[in-house]
């Protein structure tokens, strides 16, 4: 039996059940700086790559958040990879704080110099990606009707990997502790070597 | 010590790491129809959700594929949840064929009529969103220049969810066998309940 629903008309469960099968998602740890030198960081869990070439990664934000001001003032962002040993601090950085709070300073992080952007990399992460913003897109439902949500895509310019977590030139996705959004108010996923399966494309 | 470049000189590694540092992702398994009739079914890696309300999807996908043709003729497409059972199936529908060909054919599913839009669902998946199409968005590099990539986004009108995953109304995405696409050319990610960790966001 399936379960069905319009979500226009509500979807009659305890909970939106969307987050939840969509997922677990890749967190997008997103520092920024505004016009004013006010350091931003926010975890957002809509967010992924899009291109290989040039590299191309993007972030949605429900209603215009401070990484979006600051992304729309100055055209840089960086991305900061989450995983286990400091996925509580990540965590400390998604409350709501005025935009004056830095949360480096909240989640007890330390800001680490970029080279290509001025907005700073979370050192006690092992993979920042550097970006330029290459666009901003508001959200349209199926009537054409504007959403207060925008998608803010961004090139990378500059990729930093610790070297450890490369092995054979290699990076290991399984060995490298990465963690995922799940779905709820409260749900993580830690990704392990147990995951993993390999299929081969077909020709 | 911190492995650097900059994409656009190059990675100088043995593969590009990108897709495994980003990962592991929801796969966007796109069933979607021609003008002709023909049916479409591909999975795409470069996709997510982006909202809640109204719920919005978006998979991206490079050199305009077949998917994307369908849904710009025809403003409609369908997602379909890929768990361990169905992974090989999803994996043969990722070979690359002609437009005439039929996927559903190819690997051995069944197409299930959908409710609001043409397209079918795949039966053998658990979950399924109908999707009117937003807006379909093509990349641009921090110059602006465009990039033959698409981002097409649509609208969730409907939803089907197999009851049996419903847990007291709740979606349990650690008992569903969701199955993520890892990075390289073969891995995948079968997720688990031992995957499965929790923190409250702060207030």
């Amino acid at each position: 039996m399936q379960y069905f629903y319009e979500p226009s008309k509500g979807h009659g469960l305890p909970h939106d059940p969307l987050n939840s099968i969509v997922g677990p998602r890749p967190i997008g740890w997103i520092s920024s700086l505004g016009h004013s030198g006010v350091r931003n960081l926010a975890p957002y869990s809509f967010f992924n790559l899009f291109n290989y070439k040039p590299p191309i990664i993007g972030f949605a934000s429900t209603s215009a958040k401070d990484s979006v001001r600051n992304a729309r003032e100055t055209g840089e962002f960086v991305w900061n990879l989450v995983t286990r040993e400091i996925a509580e601090r990540m965590n400390a950085t998604s409350a709501t704080v005025p935009y004056e709070i830095d949360e480096f300073d909240l989640a007890g992080l330390t800001a680490a110099q970029s080279r290509l952007v001025k907005p700073p990399r979370v050192a006690e992460s092992p993979v920042h990606f550097e970006c330029k913003v290459t666009d901003i897109v508001q959200m349209k439902d199926h009537h054409g009707t504007t959403v207060p949500t925008w998608l803010v895509l961004g090139e990378v310019v500059a990729v930093h990997i610790l070297e450890t977590l490369l092995k054979n030139g290699l990076f290991d996705t399984f060995a490298a502790g990465v963690v995922l959004r799940g779905g709820g108010p409260s749900a993580y996923a830690a990704i392990t070597p147990e995951n993993r399966f390999d299929m081969k494309r077909p020709r």
